[in-house]
């Protein structure tokens, strides 16, 4: 009985928390076979070795739209896999907390857990993640001016509170952690209004990517990460703007 | 090897039904440092301490957007959070009833299953929470005739299945149960509304939950609310709508 | 004690996985007593039992529904109905298959794993599924042609990789699995598409589900299904391009 009470224990903490060794390895089919073929050949066997975006920022791309749909079964998996090519944990950490912000408060938290979880099996030291309040990068005092302006001629009237936290939580404070660089805080957050259908805010953060640094033909790949990871339809809908905003940089 | 079975059950329990003490207590860190620092100090301690919106109706915004959003993990800490903000049981069981029809059947079953776990906890009664037909409130034939009217016209040939249960089970039938004011089901409906990206369907409940009467320093205040926990993206695309509703009932 | 861990371990194992009898049973009330009200008599004992659509297609609809918003814990239950109800194990294992690309690939590998526990459970020898690489149906190439010739004149530079995908593994591989009818297939795609608010892609998907075979009177009583488990909101917004494209279908 003992027996079994601990299988039931020990199988439903795997399959609960999903703390388990990666779940799409080769040995066996996990999955009925069809999709166990797409996920075995066509997506971690052909998409994931595309050479036009790198591992890691593929990582980053699945990992933002997993934490902004609320897909902790798979994180454990790609939490690890992230963590194999070259994501640190610390910008592990402030890809989720950028994403409490920019996807929702309750998302990051549970990501959070899972995040904990893979860093404790792997032995990663809680002393090694970015501190509560870093020194901060330098802020484009211009730029940022203009941008604060601009929003509050909009809203200022409408929701004074949210213009408030956009300028001194987001925009004084969370794109100014060094844990991530700000490159990669535009990749997650333009993964993240892929993943969410949030086409209205799509030309914004991919303009304010590509000032950070992101490339045309690494925007174009991590599209095509997205149409797995999101799903075909929210790609289909995002790449008008991906095209306008890439045409309109070139002007 | 018992006492381990029992601690991985536990653990698992914990883990996965969420029934726990708050989560988000100040004793020593439960989430990476960052995430954490953030929720203590800015939503926390200050985002819920802000004054234009009492924390009774901000458990309102914030429980709606779980529901909305399927995030049980959270809803443990704030369904307690909204019982000790003033919200009654049968106010929660209302909210959850209403949003299986603005959000979805299994949100709100699974969310219902949080719910009753947290009641049995509490030692709440079940005989409190209100009967399946209660006595309905006055209905405003007028009002209703007309909103009938024009989604008849509008769409009594695409689905008349639709228009049929438009009218019959929810401004017949749901918005008439007395467990839940109006002002409040609206609250819960315009806060699913932006928690899902849903910002066609906002002008006409903003409009009706103003006139069931939610000021609009309120519905300023929840957008600050929803900020956090629908995220900022969801919350941008929804303040010109906002906007646009603020300055038309000024006309 | 062990009596005690015992209990826990299987409690959770339900809670958690919803490897359960159906949760929906008249028995005892399993819900608060408005939900379970409207659950019983509104949705299994009216929406289901009307004439416009088979319960087989209402499961195909909500089982898509299910798999597109992430709800496992529904998943089960719904599981089950679906196979009494006529759907075969392969066609749910095409249905979730299908998902992977129409909704995403970690919401389709966590219906694939609640569906392999129903089929477990219910004896249903994984043998019997479609074969991961099964003959295909005949391609109308001129009809693919013409419609890889549009997005590649669209897109073709923006996301060369997605316009790759979308023709290979799409049109020419996943919608030619004999395993499911393309005309299911379109349900699915359609009913996830409402699900997951993506209006903008309703009108191409609507018109290839008629050209599949959905009748006009299906569609109808699909959206009127859809009400209860993708939300009002999303059908409200679907609605008028159902509406556009049956009233040009007619021109």
């Amino acid at each position: 009985m003992n027996n079994t009470v601990n299988k039931i224990a020990l199988v439903t903490l795997i399959f609960c928390t999903g703390v388990q060794a990666a779940p799409l390895k080769k040995e066996k089919p996990k999955m009925t076979p069809a999709l166990e073929h797409y996920t075995q050949d066509l997506v971690l066997g052909d998409l994931w070795q595309r050479p036009g975006l790198s591992p890691r920022d593929r990582s980053i791309v699945t990992l933002s739209v997993l934490v902004a749909k609320n897909q902790n079964h798979d994180l454990p998996f790609y939490l690890n896999r992230a963590l194999d090519s070259g994501l640190k944990p610390g910008e592990i950490a402030e890809l989720i907390t950028h994403l409490a912000f920019y996807s929702d408060w309750a998302n990051a938290t549970a990501a959070d857990a899972a995040a904990r979880a893979v860093f404790a099996e792997r032995k990663i030291d809680m002393a090694q993640l970015p501190p509560a309040k870093p020194p901060p990068l330098p802020l484009d005092e211009k730029k940022e001016a203009a941008r604060a302006k601009g929003v509050d001629e909009n809203f200022g009237k409408t929701a004074p509170g949210v213009v408030k936290y956009t300028t001194d939580a987001l925009f004084r404070d969370l794109w100014l952690r060094p844990g991530l660089a700000p490159r990669d805080r535009s990749l997650v957050t333009v993964s993240a209004l892929v993943a969410n259908g949030q086409v209205a805010q799509v030309t914004y953060h991919l303009n304010r990517a590509m000032d950070n640094g992101l490339t045309e033909a690494q925007a174009s790949e991590a599209l095509t990460q997205l149409a797995f990871y999101a799903g075909w339809p929210n790609v289909f809908s995002a790449m008008p703007v991906f095209k306008d905003v890439f045409a309109q940089r070139k002007e």
